[in-house]
């Protein structure tokens, strides 16, 4: 029994999120489906977190236990010769058997892309949100400062949120222009549901000064979700890495 | 009546190409349709030329005659509020009545993409070709160089070529590289049916070591598709502007 670790990247658009779902594609039943095919094993991968549907992944990780021989080299070209294409598997190692791509995370980056075109940028319309008003980027930069370091993200969470306390740490959080184009990056130990959408929809209303700045201080303060701005679109948001400690 | 003339961009993967075909959904049938339903117009455009299936643009230039006395600033909105999500007219300005997209071009620029990555690239798997074997860019570059300048692009072209003569002028032609994707550009005063498709097919038989920089020349003066390479896969070009005189 080997236990191994894959990198996936995938296009949102068409899936109803990563993690199976009674109802709808999802990246982790045709990723099983594709192993299926490949081993003949019947097994379930293990993500280091569910993507909501419409959300991307430019590096999700993955982990799953086979008893498959085909070295570790071989798995990610032999799985997308079988995987459809918008779902690319980048690079898969093996691992010891305690990895856990959840609970072993250390940090995640996710990026969020606002396209503040007069019009839609058509070849990037599926990975960014269409905001033609402008933004005052410099607010949303101060007001975005206010939540670096660890916190209680009780407000910047969906109510739907499952998790037993809402302290995470925010180790980096910046924005950064390109064009037309407006990428906020953020780097944490964990995020909770919808937590960087609230947090985005928050920073839209500073931008179009409806909030100020040191209003996200407050929101974060009063523990409470209807404080804070709406949930952004999902298709604005991309999980770019996962990061895990060298292994001893 | 008022000539209006409108840049607009598109993404070509479910088009039949830009121009007007009896079957197949294509650019110039969807924008008439739009104006149609702003304007009641039963009106033809005309485009700068045509692009073939699954080719992208992000500048085309069509203009149209209309009796409609909405204001040419107020047309892009209007329009793209009528059009599908995969084509975008980003602006529209009155010209003389002598204005004719086609015949009035001086200069058009097109962009042919190369996704170099081991796997391919997932969002940008629309507009690259991918092509994971080793290239030596080097030697494409140095074959590329040999087609500025005023030639016969009778070795470059496609077969079911219609125009009376194959003498075009290349201006500018480079290759650039941004991370893993390795892209053409070429400016000429007007390309050729498959032009930029068979140059690269040919350019990549070269960068594979398959043939040497200097049988670009050779090709150029044997004026016979034969001794070209095939025609590189539509997605992978892009129609990125087209220049006019500057109006008196």
């Amino acid at each position: 029994m080997r236990n191994l670790c894959a990198t996936v990247s995938y296009e949102g658009t068409e899936f109803n999120g990563f993690q199976s779902q009674p109802y709808g594609r999802t990246v982790q039943q045709e990723i099983e489906k594709a192993i299926q095919v490949l081993t003949g094993e019947d097994i379930l991968i293990l993500g280091s977190g569910r993507t909501d549907a419409g959300v991307h992944a430019q590096g999700q990780v993955f982990n799953f236990l086979t008893e498959s021989t085909i070295p570790a080299e071989r798995w990610a070209i032999a799985l997308n010769t079988r995987l459809p294409k918008d779902i690319v598997i980048l690079e898969v190692h093996e691992v010891s058997l305690s990895f856990h791509s959840r609970r072993s995370a250390k940090r995640k980056t996710y990026r969020y892309t606002i396209d503040m075109g007069k019009f839609p940028n058509v070849f990037e319309r599926r990975y960014a949100f269409h905001h033609p008003m402008r933004l005052q980027v410099e607010a949303m930069q101060e007001g975005l400062k206010h939540l670096i370091g660890e916190h209680d993200f009780t407000s910047f969470t969906s109510i739907h949120s499952t998790k037993p306390h809402h302290i995470r740490i925010v180790y980096d959080a910046y924005f950064e222009k390109q064009g037309s184009m407006l990428h906020m990056y953020i780097t944490g130990n964990g995020f909770l549901y919808n937590m960087v959408r609230v947090i985005m929809g928050t920073l839209l209303q500073v931008g179009q000064g409806k909030r100020q700045p040191a209003d996200m201080k407050r929101i974060l303060e009063g523990r409470s979700r209807a404080l804070a701005g709406p949930t952004a679109m999902s298709h604005g948001l991309m999980l770019m890495n996962v990061e895990y400690p060298a292994e001893a």
